[in-house]
């Protein structure tokens, strides 16, 4: 699939959006667990994130951006959400920092794919590339952060 | 877990309201893609759920409800999507409705789980019954268009 710029920057958008409001949701549960460092770690994120996203915002001023589908953008679910015995699976900072991290992979695999398959030299090849290498930094701190953290 | 109303109301208005979304991007997908039978399932879901939700927001009126956290409410993404082919699988019939139907029967574990934990006699527990079964009747009509829809 070969994106056009519009195409691409209106995905891009839509995704760091996405991140920053889904950081802050965790890092008001960690909070409110009392988990203030993984909480920082994800107001950090979250503050990354909204950079991100206005920069790519400034560099698409004046440009007609498509109405994308939720799917196209959206962090997926926690695995154990909806389950029948109501546990609450993303107390735990572990599978909180866990599922960020998947979805930290998912947009790293988005962005790399876009930058496979851009024409050699363009402007979303140079853009993919970077922002592939921005997840792939923000999965790294994730992993560390994983390393730290005491398995549920 | 023993829900409160006002948190089961929270629940079942921020889930019939996603769900409402959903089915009417599905909808239009499925237009976009010439497919006026499937578009015309999702155009009637998005319909149910809108009623529902009303009318569950009448039965909310002057209570105060709670923020969720958007992976207590929101869909799951379809499993292709962030693939690194860029292959499409949202555009094919089968595939759209299979999703719908993933998201129909975690809905219905959610209300079938209240339901059962909740308290004989309560209104939480009729309530919460009532909407699992209208779940189950929603994942009957999607899987009766499965069944005669081409699988990709």
């Amino acid at each position: 699939m070969i994106y056009s710029l519009e195409d691409f920057l209106a995905h891009a958008i839509a995704m760091e959006d996405e991140s920053a409001e889904r950081y802050l949701e965790l890092a008001d549960m960690m909070e409110a667990h009392n988990n203030l460092d993984v909480s920082k770690v994800f107001r950090d994120m979250n503050h990354y994130s909204q950079l991100h996203r206005d920069s790519i915002m400034e560099r698409a001023s004046g440009i007609n951006l498509p109405k994308l589908k939720s799917w196209e953008f959206r962090w997926t679910s926690p695995p154990e959400v909806g389950d029948e015995d109501g546990f609450d699976y993303m107390m735990e900072p572990f599978n909180a920092l866990e599922y960020a991290r998947g979805n930290e992979v998912r947009a790293m695999f988005f962005y790399q794919g876009v930058a496979n398959s851009a024409e050699e030299g363009s402007e979303i090849k140079e853009l993919a590339t970077e922002f592939a290498e921005e997840e792939k930094e923000h999965t790294e701190a994730l992993d560390k952060w994983m390393g730290i953290t005491p398995r549920p």
